[in-house]
């Protein structure tokens, strides 16, 4: 196989999305769109990507990381000239080199593939990625002659009104000879009227060299989007829903609505699990089979077993087991653990805690920074009181506990084994195991006090 | 009129579904796909329904009931095996014959009558279900003569180019004589690649007999889908939903976004209810007229009256009277009454509880196995503490009563009529009618506590 | 510039809308059909605009207020009869007048002047607003002559199988002469099977005098949708979505799908603020530059600042500052201010208060009648109470307090500054600055009663 290597264009400020923003590091389903192309490239077997960066380099670097080697252009002067960066790195290497927007976020590696594999039969010196659009206004158009052969691009504004007809559209993906790429690359002018270098230009040089020029035409037109404001953003990003989606659905994944479901590029989703709709799973969230998800959930970057049922709640960088009932409206706060059979019911937030296995807050209860242990019950309105206005300290709450309702818990402290509360208690103090802790007061039924009241207040 | 037979193929494993629920018990707008078809055969004054059951067989009975006689298919060995299951509960009756696949949950009775009706004036031996498809890819194509007489469908393997260009397909639903049928089945072979014997079959040994086929072209290709993935499962729970929500919207009630509006195909809603994106309104609801649910509500089995408000909240089970406000972010749980006027407020859980007209339970409030009367306030925090660890109590409120914020009723207890109870109180005793009962203790204020503590510290 | 009338036809009743809501009063994204309409007209330099009432006439009127004259329609006898109530009110000006129905939402006023400017250009005594139908059945069809000059109008009854073929329909919006409309309308007659008097006659018989008949094609068929029933309403009000969402993408607000994501004509919305599927934006909300809003959030005529997060949460007719965290499961009343850099966590009510600089209400809160100072912690479970079954007080909480868990403020109560309440306290009086108050019970530990009692029960 040849050497592979790809330039990525990551360099343009993106004026239209109006943003403070750098334009390719605006996310589509999460992950930043110079990202789902990088990603979909290094399933290539790369050598070397090399992304060109301008405008926000730092932050396009720090998205990326080892990923990529980066070349700066200063200035944007066009494609060509963007190319052109990549000079010093990869002029010299022998092989082939994939051109690739930064701003293409649909684009597959099997596409891509099937390009690399057309420049290779054919030959060629330059292949182009090209697509038939509907309505092709503002591209530019792939003329080629009787034989098939690509002749040339022309431009939409330069196109006669006959070469407008044409479906058969640019999509500003290349792939090249490296050294062909170079070589050509220093003969293109910018006599234009935006004085700007155009990377198609290298197209017509090579092919003045005798050399042949292939195009491999995909059928997703889709793939080819552009996103260069924020509507096309969002189309980018119903059509990348669509693909992750119907992947998942060919996978076992019942989505009550495909529509209005919204799952990361990068979650993993077991079979029979159905999801409902308003439902966003984030991040590299996995989640296993059978599982009843949504309406209306948010799972962010959390490990979820088998057999739950989250509904109406959020969750998000915790662990949760088998078995679990959240929701709904309850709020799994990051580094909880949640184990088997426990029940996070309606307004109950946890946060920072382990619930073991079997344990119940059903309702309107407040879990921070605490261990609970297998089989407790914490009664509605019981709130671990972890924050003394300075410092955040742990509540302990052993196997088999009963915290009644509406307890206070002044961490640290610890409730131990089998231990009972009493509802209505404020614990400053450990319990020990199999004790009664009850620290209220009695009550006092003042008799007929309200309609004295109302009588005095008549009188 | 003819006795009216229909069989309903219901036996296949479904295995691109990828699941362990049997393909044809997948639900559409919350009802299995096989229920939709026997709910619409139904209409149709069937003298039997008979349900060919496979794999699953046992969960579809469950699921069908009574509906439906059942025959079991041990192999699955093709469509014409599949009704020939059915030889011994059929074959001696004189009638129509409908056969229809469970998995085809769109399909109508409207329709199915009219394939009936063009049966019954072709004097036809079968009649097929057709449609035109706008990419027929895949379909076995109807291929009729000059006249318009079906000559015989051809698989789309089989297919000559030129057939392939018909875009009359063939459903898989048929009308069939009886008696022509069963004698039919008795002839069809198993001599192809697949070694199944197929249904289609039947119509050229019915048409070599020199008898009638005929056809009806159903304008709805929506109806005919088939479901074989969880992808078109998605299709037919959209196309269902569309149905649904414009029968409804056409009833007069205000879908703000029919897109994002899931109603059950056995809910009722009445005139000038508004219905905001984001709601489910599932099972065998009955909504009454000018009522506001959604965004985001979920009503569950229940009973709305008229002129409610139900925002942000989830009601399961239970009945609501008139001008009834529930919402945002509340929880209704099963066998709750909420009469007329009440309002169930923000971070409010109710379960197993009648409250009575003109009550309130305005926040963060668990009202649990309790009988709230009429014009109770119930403070801000209240919880009904019905579980001691080992068994749920009553709590009885009684009308005019006044809890207090963050009380704890400890049931069983009652608190009379017009009684108050002081905010912070744990009542563990009954409360007499027009009495103040207070369990809670005094105040301290020490003062420069703080100022005291910082200087400590600093020491 | 001639004079420029308007008359809006909203005097029909909507049968088929099946409501006790008066047609053009049904929302299209929270603003009335008829307030869509004359919000675009008074774009246009009217000198009067005149709309004709009939059914709903009252609230008509106090939907549009001052910015319309109104005639009264008392019987429903045709658009040329509604138009004739104008008489009095015009039929003496000089200028033009348009015409157009108040059940069509869509239509702009770019629109409207471009058939004004035809009209003008054309010389014409009457122009007619066309567009083109994909399926034109049902519409009357705009016949032109070779030379493309109007020749008349055909309705879909009255059109010759050749004349059904033509695409471009009338849409009912129109542009006269004023002075020939009222000249020609005492002309028209009822002589038709519905005996109504019909607006589209009026274009005959100016033309049999002899004048010119232009017609401006607009290129949105959308815009010139008629509502008639609940699913066209649907229709207009996706289409209306589409275009408000839009036009906020293209300013450079993010939406992850603007298909779920409702936002009202008249909220505005900064840049790089980005939002959520699910969200409701409506009335007069003002929203400024980098936010995060949603999902499933409903922000109602409020004003929010920069950089904030308003997440599952539900904020009306307020305030929030910048760098604000609300929710998930927050609900912000009205007439609250909430300032920068507060902290509304889940599961917490403010209703009517004000919370101050870089104080936190984060969970199982209620602040409701209060006056928050700055920096104040009010711990979970924190209740103000302001009701005491008669009437609402005030709380006031001054800078730098720390309230503990659970705690009940019994209104009118003021706790002062640095001071600090402990968990679990009910405070019925003033709480001096740096003073520490308290108001609960000892804890008593009863040791092995649990296990005794479990012997007990043994035995």
């Amino acid at each position: 196989m040849s050497n592979r290597y790809a330039v990525v264009l990551a360099a343009g400020q993106g004026t239209r999305m109006k943003s403070s923003l750098y334009k390719v590091l605006h996310p589509v389903c999460g992950k930043p769109m110079v990202q789902h192309v990088v990603d979909q490239i290094s399933q290539l077997d790369m050598k070397k990507i090399v992304t060109v960066v301008g405008h926000g380099a730092e932050k396009v670097k720090d998205q990326l990381g080892d990923a990529s080697a980066y070349v700066l252009q200063e200035e944007q002067l066009g494609t060509a000239h963007a190319v052109m960066q990549a000079e010093e790195t990869l002029s010299n290497e022998e092989g082939i080199t994939l051109v690739v927007c930064g701003d293409t976020p649909l684009i597959t590696a099997q596409t891509m593939q099937k390009l690399i594999d057309e420049h290779q039969a054919a030959g060629a010196k330059v292949s182009i990625l090209t697509a038939k659009a509907e309505d092709p206004a503002g591209y530019g158009r792939v003329l080629r002659n009787a034989s098939g052969t690509v002749e040339r691009i022309v431009e939409h504004k330069d196109a006669t009104d006959e070469e407008k007809l044409v479906q058969e559209i640019n999509t500003g993906t290349y792939c090249f000879d490296n050294k062909s790429l170079f070589e050509a690359l220093s003969s293109v002018n910018n006599d234009n009227s935006q004085g700007e270098y155009y990377l198609p230009d290298v197209i017509e040089i090579i092919q003045k060299q005798g050399e042949t020029v292939a195009a491999y035409q995909t059928p997703s037109f889709d793939e080819t989007l552009g996103v260069n404001d924020r509507v096309a953003l969002s189309q980018a990003e119903k059509t990348m829903k669509k693909r992750i989606n119907e992947n998942h659905m060919r996978n076992g994944v019942t989505l009550v609505d495909p529509d209005q479901t919204y799952i990361s590029a990068d979650a993993v989703i077991g079979r029979d699990t159905v999801i409902y709709p308003g439902t966003m799973i984030t991040g590299t969230s996995r989640i296993g089979d059978n599982n009843i998800i949504g309406p209306n959930s948010e799972i962010k970057d959390s490990t979820i077993g088998n057999g739950n049922t989250i509904k109406q709640s959020v969750v998000h960088d915790s662990e949760v087991g088998n078995k679990v009932s959240i929701g709904p409206f309850a709020h799994v706060r990051p580094a909880s653990s949640i184990e088997d059979q426990v029940k996070i019911g309606n307004f109950v937030e946890v946060k920072k805690s382990v619930m073991a296995q079997g344990s119940k807050a059903s309702h309107l209860t407040y879990v921070g920074d605490a261990e609970i242990g297998r089989d407790v019950n914490l009664g509605c309105g019981t709130i671990m009181v972890n924050y003394d206005g300075v410092n955040k300290h742990l509540t302990k709450v052993e196997d088999g506990a009963f915290i009644g309702c509406n307890s206070n818990l002044i961490a640290p402290v610890t409730v131990g084994k089998n231990a009972y509360v009493a509802a209505g208690s404020t614990i400053t103090e450990d319990v020990p195991a199999e004790a009664l802790s009850i620290a209220r007061s009695r009550q006092t039924n003042k008799e007929n006090y309200v309609s004295k009241s109302r009588n005095n207040n008549k009188a």
